[in-house]
């Protein structure tokens, strides 16, 4: 019964906000629609991944989920690399990647230890992808300092943008390799056994193939939805007097996260905070790695000139900061409720700094 | 016997500093005076620190200590603020910080490691502290990154800086939550047990709530030798043409921090590490997550418009340095003679280095 | 058979490129042939090495190799300031760490990587060395910043330099007293005991004074054919128009680390990953806290004054995220194929940003 109304609001949040999209009405209600439609749709994902995470381990689940919630995002970014808009890309680019290692795993650190006191995971996985988000912060800061230093021409930003990124998706395609065949065993959490000899608990409610066909369509339906919501963030938020650097940073990346966001409070709150960290630092990497390298070098096929991999200092700072005290928090391998509340206390430092630029 | 002397001395040297100062005596008497009624009763002040923690828990004594070697710096700097003297207070809280990180932590590992080789200590505390002194150094650093790249009005600073102070507070208060109540017993000292095996050793001198009233006792000394002291700096560092940021930064903090230093020296070298550890970090942990957000809302009441929250560059450097290499020694749980050398060889650098500015 | 062969090259290769070098032979040539001759050179130094260090155990045959392998560059630089040439001596001080750092140590835990799932290693002595390059770092950073942001005399510049090199000298003294005396079983590395099961894999070759004999022998040959093959690089570079930074700091350091180079990724296939990341990071270590100093020093008693220890925003940066990502990787005590991956794309990365600029 309860399962029903809650299939049942999910479509109708959906189909609302579609036909709010589709008749062009009023940009308050499209938002206000679309943003209901979100929590639904996320609430569906994180069921669906949830449901296949049983079936794909805790660790393959989670990079599942970070896969599936940026896919949304690159294809929201390449229609704004096409229009040329490469400052709004790189806001939306840092805000993903703070938003993620600050409120996602934040608000999941800060849910789970309320109701746990120190929750555990492998802190293997944890140290060697907090050393992967240093060598992403490195390639993005140190282009930035020698074209701050010296005088490159445009030519040669190119270049050195072109090659930061075939360089960073080799990385990211070797990190794969490694996760996934070479080290896999090693990296698997290890709260995932101590579950195992607890079926009765977690039981899956769909089957394999199911579980595989829902979280396709609901990361569909999360595309659909956000880019709905993202469609009336420039109407609505000029009415407000926002600057498009917060907006770009903080409104569509909270949005744009919301998936990967209720994920992982979720997982938290039931104890895999093994997984939720791995969704939040695994989206960031996911971002740093490959979402901004591919749109690099997607850009060099349009017609608005190589976007080039320079942040402005404060990204730069953003970004540097929160890799630091998420990599700070991450590395012992366990948490607690206050650690995330620190994660919540950086993002809100650079929410408010960001709102007053 | 001994004893008696020590009480003697504790008291000669009070009453003649504070003759000294009311009768208004040349300025180097007085410093001299009011320099050696420190260092009695400030060792007064690790005595009775020592007999509470008896009662209280090492990690709640080395909090108590961290309160009350605060307080006076507290008192101090609030004077300064109310004259509007909001360089030199900034300085004096930059000089706090790197003098218990690098000073008094590197003082007493070095002390401690020369009498045993390796010392221990609870090695979670020292992981939450270092990313809470993280996320204070980060709130310090991002204004002062947004407000050098932007151009923002005194208005807009007033508020970032007010704004941050707030939260500042709020994680501080949260700390306390934490640290005392949800997860007292997490962050238990793991020597603490041992120690308690061997009663006859470490016997309380006074009884509990003597133990208690001495602390207060102490601690009201230690404000009034400390305020008398700064009172002939001004007077006295003139006449051998030292700056104004060295004095602030160096030689107050110096004598502002002596209880917490001969304290935690003292408990090093009697194998509690993790006190002295608590200590250093703990006190640095308020001066910046209560003691300078304080004192930006106390400026706001007065009449010299609010103190920002911007440090200049070096004060920033001078900060993020010393927690950079504290945490990084810190983090393991373990420390020796040459941990507390390093950390001495760095506030060197730096104190050479502010001296030449 | 095999050994003789190895012997004959070794010989034949060091005389022809001696020959080549003292006939003043076209510099094509003479670069050919010299850096054949330091692949062997280099070979023979790390079977001496080796040999050492089964008398002398792991840590103090890292120790060994690194400094015979700085000997030679603590010579050439001293070349090199009695020219006046300081900012070339701080482009090939900068290409030693990082190149030991990311090159060295990078191609050594991915070769081992490759043969063994997971290398582990002592992780005090792994915590303690990334200690002290932080404080390297921030010796070298302070200064900078310091005379960045204020006006400061070449005098005090002088002064500050001296200074700086004079504490770092007494920081590298008192690690050799730390490591070598006081805390040398503290650091041994907790593979080499399992390692004395099998005695009958690692049998010397040598006998202990004929190994000593080597080791001496080999750095000299070492030096010799670096210098030879240093003398070609100005008139080869110029001829495919490379930069002199990027040919003092990434050619210069990869021919003058070739002995490390070798010897570390030796140690590593071997399973002697704590005896390879010693020698990396062991070598940075002497140049910034030994050589560096040095050569201030020596600098003051020579014809073009005093060089002063302030190096340039991109040297800075490069040495800064060297150190950073190093000492993330080798926290753990556990290293695999991709955290070598991860130094080389580092490297690469500040190899083309250099190329560039």
């Amino acid at each position: 019964m309860r399962k029903q109304i809650s299939t049942l609001l999910l479509i109708a949040s959906f189909v609302l906000s579609g036909i709010a999209h589709y008749t062009h009405m009023n940009a308050i209600v499209q938002f206000i629609l679309s943003a209901i439609a979100v929590i639904f749709v996320a609430g569906f994902l994180g069921r669906a991944t949830e449901n296949v995470s049983h079936y794909a381990g805790q660790r393959l689940g989670g990079f599942l989920n970070a896969t599936f919630g940026n896919a949304a995002e690159l294809i929201i970014a390449i229609f704004l690399v096409k229009e040329g808009l490469y400052d709004m890309v790189k806001a939306s680019l840092t805000g993903s990647i703070i938003g993620n290692l600050l409120l996602v795993l934040g608000a999941s650190l800060f849910a789970g230890g309320l109701k746990f006191k120190v929750q555990k995971f492998n802190v293997s996985l944890a140290g060697l992808s907090g050393s992967l988000m240093i060598v992403a912060v490195i390639s993005l800061f140190v282009p930035a300092v020698f074209l701050n230093t010296h005088s490159i021409t445009k030519e040669d930003t190119d270049t050195l943008s072109l090659i930061v990124a075939v360089v960073l998706i080799v990385a990211y395609l070797a990190w794969l390799l490694f996760s996934l065949v070479t080290h896999k065993d090693y990296l698997d959490d290890v709260t995932e056994d101590s579950e195992e000899e607890l079926p009765h608990e977690h039981a899956p409610a769909w089957s394999r193939n199911r579980a595989v066909s829902y979280l396709v369509l609901a990361t569909v339906m999360v595309a659909f939805v956000s880019e709905w919501l993202v469609g009336t963030l420039e109407t609505f938020t000029t009415q407000f007097g926002l600057s498009e650097l917060f907006v770009g940073a903080f409104l569509v990346a909270i949005i744009g996260n919301a998936a990967e966001h209720s994920a992982a409070i979720m997982l938290a709150m039931k104890n895999k905070v093994g997984a939720a960290v791995e969704i939040a630092v695994g989206s960031s990497l996911q971002i740093a790695l490959f979402v901004a390298p591919v749109l690099i070098i997607v850009s060099s096929f349009m017609s608005h000139g190589v976007m080039d991999i320079v942040f402005t200092t404060i990204e730069l700072v953003a970004i540097g900061v929160s890799v630091f005290i998420a990599k700070s928090i991450t590395q012992d391998g366990a948490t607690n409720w206050y650690e995330g509340l620190m994660l919540l206390v950086v993002y809100i430092m650079l929410g408010v700094s960001f709102f007053l630029v």
